[in-house]
């Protein structure tokens, strides 16, 4: 079976349940989640959210990049979010690690050399405070515009704050 | 209450039931889902994953970005994914409006006007079409690394293939 028949069959019981196509475009508690794309969870499930509530930015460490600005910005403007809830959590594939590393591993594998900052980071909290920052900074938001970070332990299932 | 209490209370329930903490940092099913950041649809609901199956990848549009590439190339080179599956959806925000309405907003909203590609599209096939020959022209991914693309109807929960 291929990946795309799996796929398919899967959605083919998702869809047979589908109860939620009344939702509209526009999150209904305004909010937008900031995260990494770690597998181990969700996060509606880690903040208690519901589908329709939140739109979900995720890429690797939940990091303020660039396109995260971008759909950021796109959500406050246009869909009308006005709080941007940060989550980095602990076990990070970017903690620790440099760019120089991940570079060589792309070219060992591919065998092409990537010029990308991998955007690693040392310490997860200070990644949380300086990407809170980093939002909280951008001209971008509208003037009511909230952010607030944490970190998620993905042994305990624990959020822990993070002040900026 | 602040959103930082509500969240905080929400997540204690959730870390109360919490039973996951087992899983580890490499996806089981070596998949990477890249997909919009819409709030009415979870990426593992859709297609039939459980966590710790897959990154989940996530920005306006699900658009293969410069920055869903850094964090697809480092799911593939450091965290072993060798299938991304891009899921695009109806009713999407980007689609059918142009740049220049999208600046002309943000300037209204925040006083600054960003110089922001923020990647609309006028069909959202093509664009999954689009982003999944973009992806499989990225040369920075391992020689057997795979690349399929669906459209996801939010009023039904149906999945659809996209032959790119």
């Amino acid at each position: 079976m291929t990946l795309q028949d799996e796929l398919l069959a899967n959605n083919a019981r998702y869809a047979a349940e589908f109860s939620s196509g009344m939702l509209r475009l526009r999150p209904l508690r305004q909010i937008a989640i900031l995260t990494c794309m770690d597998s181990r969870y969700t996060a509606q499930g880690v903040l208690g959210l519901q589908l329709g509530d939140s739109h979900v930015i995720r890429n690797a460490g939940g990091r303020a990049s660039d396109d995260a600005i971008r759909s950021l910005v796109l959500s406050a403007t246009a869909l009308g979010t006005r709080r941007c809830v940060v989550v980095h959590h602990t076990d990070c594939g970017l903690l620790g690690v440099t760019n120089e590393e991940l570079q060589d591993r792309v070219a060992t594998l591919s065998g092409a050399r990537p010029d990308i900052d991998f955007l690693p980071f040392d310490d997860v909290a200070a990644s949380v405070a300086e990407d809170v920052a980093a939002l909280r900074a951008c001209p971008y938001f509208p003037p009511d515009y909230e952010v607030i970070g944490f970190v998620y332990e993905v042994t305990t299932g624990v959020l822990r704050p993070v002040e900026a």
